[in-house]
């Protein structure tokens, strides 16, 4: 306990709630822009770029931190109730989401100063589309997440999907490609891998929509929930 | 709020959390069989009992759920403070490790029954050392927790390394393999990516492990900690 815990004990649950909510829309969007930073450094083949979202993503894990100890203290001080403590254990799970998000991109980023290492292969336009796709769920579950909107969540869950047939096809195409060439085989791979953490960010956009649900009414979107693993190839 | 709540009213906060923390390790067991008959139905190429496994991890979703609402129900009914909310955070964090844990032996059992469509492919074998690390550091980790031992759980977040190398290995040979016998290039892939998927479980054990120093020690086991993502191939 320090000095300024008086001065917490002063401010309402809301406001305190309302301040960590947006924190965590915060490092939502530094998520998304760490994504597109990495995809951006792979399309240019620029290593220097990659190399710095890669190290950039220590701010995520300390964003994470930082939320789970708020979240303790907020838990001990105020000892809320129903929904307040919904909202509360959301946000660690939320903020738990988007560290995880924030690895998948800084993967993205280091395989891409690997496959600088070699020749470029094309395919690597496909997975554009993909991250597009994955970076607008993420941003719009934070939108959700701000503004309680369990329906506007719902939509994007229900959009993984999509991603998901992108991912199919895009991964049906790589492996074709690797048979007719087999000296891209390694570059391939780490396409395919890349493709792979695109999809698990939406997998995790969809945890957090699933979270604002839980938020609203109080119980996850039941049995219609998707599993985690709907895709195999 | 049940019938039955008073009766839990009655119950000390300790044996609460005892039965709390027998739930998870038996949750965290159940999660190592999974995996073990995943591997098992893997290398006998049997599709029935590798669509047991896939038909089985409901049970482990399940489980999460119902700890995920004893959590809720202790902390509105208890209020704990100190170590005691540390115990009931880190009992969320990992029954969802544990969750996910399933979700990658689901998913092994899952591309097993695709991989047995096609001609057996060799370095089959060489998944099952690493499965049978990543399932020992998964079970030592449960003693861990049970026996809320510290000096356990790190020197399983140690081992994380080795299983690493193993995966690395693997991963290279079966890079070679492709490029050698293209025809095998759809099945291998599904082999790098079951390789990949008890990579991951070492790292959720790693996660585990470090949610036991939370508790024992009231941090996490400070900047030293691994990154998630030390593989890159």
């Amino acid at each position: 306990m320090n000095a300024g815990s008086h001065e917490h004990i002063v401010r309402s649950f809301d406001q305190e709630m309302s301040r960590l909510t947006g924190e965590i829309a915060a490092m939502g969007h530094l998520a998304v822009a760490q994504l597109e930073a990495a995809m951006a450094a792979l399309a240019a083949r620029d290593s220097v770029a990659a190399r710095s979202v890669v190290d950039h993503d220590y701010a995520l894990d300390a964003q994470e931190r930082r939320i789970s100890d708020d979240v303790l203290r907020l838990l001990a001080l105020r000892q809320p109730m129903a929904r307040d403590l919904r909202e509360i254990l959301a946000a660690l799970r939320i903020a738990s989401d988007i560290e995880r998000i924030g690895d998948y991109a800084a993967n993205v980023a280091k395989r891409s100063v690997t496959l600088n290492l070699s020749d470029p292969v094309p395919l690597v336009g496909g997975l554009a589309p993909m991250a597009g796709m994955a970076g607008r769920m993420v941003r719009e579950t934070m939108q959700a997440y701000v503004a309680h909107d369990a329906a506007m969540a719902n939509a994007v869950r229900e959009r993984d999907a999509d991603l998901d047939t992108l991912y199919t096809t895009l991964f049906r195409e790589l492996l074709t490609y690797m048979m007719e060439d087999p000296r891209s085989i390694s570059a391939c791979t780490h396409l395919l891998f890349i493709a792979k953490n695109i999809e698990r960010i939406g997998d995790h956009a969809t945890n957090i929509a699933e979270n604002v649900w839980f938020v609203v009414h109080g119980e996850l979107p039941g049995e219609s929930r998707p599993k985690q693993d709907h895709t195999l190839d």
